[in-house]
């Protein structure tokens, strides 16, 4: 990959977000949201953290394919659908649950909680930079969990925004244009080395930020090598803190 | 048109938002701005006000032909460059001013002024309803206005985003699914009937709210015929009022 480091950080203007446990929980906050319909179903045992754990794994492989360009398109709700029919049925909660049911514990994910730094640290970074979502959540959830979580975006940007799935450099290329701005007047922050690998590849700027607990207490996610990136930072203040915010 | 007062207000989730003369006030931002830059270069007199009226006209014509699908499609900092260079010329500015000079006055219209009820009213109803733009004004304008003019929207949505200028009745469609909402759930708000008026045939909620001073103090916008809107407002605080806003 380019050598990330060369970035003059003194023209950065908008920092672009990878969501989905760079600056939300969405481990803890699906267990929450899955065992308290399940038990609402007369199902009070499970292993929901597995639940989670596929229901997310199957979001990763198909959005892949989306930015690749194979399968066919649709939303992240339409994708996290798919699979929920599939894991209620496993789990014996198809047959249980109404349609409504199943339609709101679909958008557990327009309900997903912030790291808690979030918040502050978002609004605090957002006192010197444009903030703007770079996720594969549509729009519409986006919107819906920024509110949940109150995440003061300036810009809510999404694949039926793009036009393209991460890691597409289409969805790098497309921020930037969309902002106003040239790749190396926005950074890319997000908690996963693939993301930002790809958006320094179309000459973003990158910023790390390390979520240990994406995949639960008991299955700590390691730091990694994190040499080839602007930054590295433990969390949105002490992110806020490198970059020069009050 | 369609009888707009049908609408069963309690739907509404969104209000999506004309933005030049409903959320700001163009006019006497751009006089300010035109004339301020005008005297720097030696040239303190000049009829600003017509200046300000004959660059928004240029607008209005050049996204009315967008919206019907002639023209090339270019964005409104385009538009407005396009118009910005046969005024500079014709007030004796175009050869005195450098091209940062004109790239700088040409992003006056990314730092409107809101009116002064729109930052608390807007708030107000952002606290209820999901708040999108539904502007001409192309995103990177809009996000820098909204920064500038202390704007909190939750989303913000303009023609690089819709694929299509108003009054195309995909404006008002695609805003609805960007948002995951059907028409009727989601409200148009503007200040001009056109507007108001092409979004009720695509079946969305409308309120009517009153600019007096979009065109000058000495040229009051009329009082329109607003029978056919769900609601007319005088400002944001009684449209947030009118909608039962804390």
């Amino acid at each position: 990959m380019p050598d990330a480091r060369k970035n003059d950080l003194s023209r950065v203007e908008a920092l672009i977000f990878d969501v989905f446990g760079t600056v939300v929980n969405w481990r803890d906050s699906i267990i929450v949201e899955v065992s308290k319909a399940a038990a609402e179903h007369g199902m009070p045992e499970g292993d929901w953290g597995r639940f989670a754990d596929e229901w997310r794994a199957w979001y990763g492989k198909s959005t892949r394919e989306l930015s690749s360009g194979e399968g066919h398109w649709r939303l992240v709700d339409e994708i996290h659908r798919e699979k929920l029919d599939v894991l209620l049925a496993e789990y014996g909660l198809a047959d249980v649950m109404s349609e409504e049911a199943k339609v709101d514990i679909n958008r557990a994910w327009h309900r997903l909680d912030g790291w808690p730094d979030s918040p502050s640290g978002l609004r605090r970074l957002k006192s010197k930079f444009i903030l703007a979502t770079a996720s594969n959540g549509n729009l519409a959830l986006l919107v819906n969990m920024a509110k949940h979580a109150d995440l003061p975006w300036d810009a809510v940007m999404s694949p039926d925004v793009y036009g393209a799935y991460k890691p597409s450099p289409k969805v790098y290329q497309n921020a930037s244009k969309l902002l106003g701005l040239n790749t190396d007047q926005v950074m890319m922050v997000a908690a996963h080395t693939g993301d930002l690998e790809a958006s320094a590849r179309q000459g973003l700027a990158t910023a790390f930020v390390y979520r240990p607990l994406e995949r639960g207490a008991d299955n700590l996610v390691e730091m990694p090598d994190t040499s080839a990136f602007d930054i590295s930072a433990t969390d949105f203040n002490d992110l806020a803190d490198q970059l020069g915010c009050d």
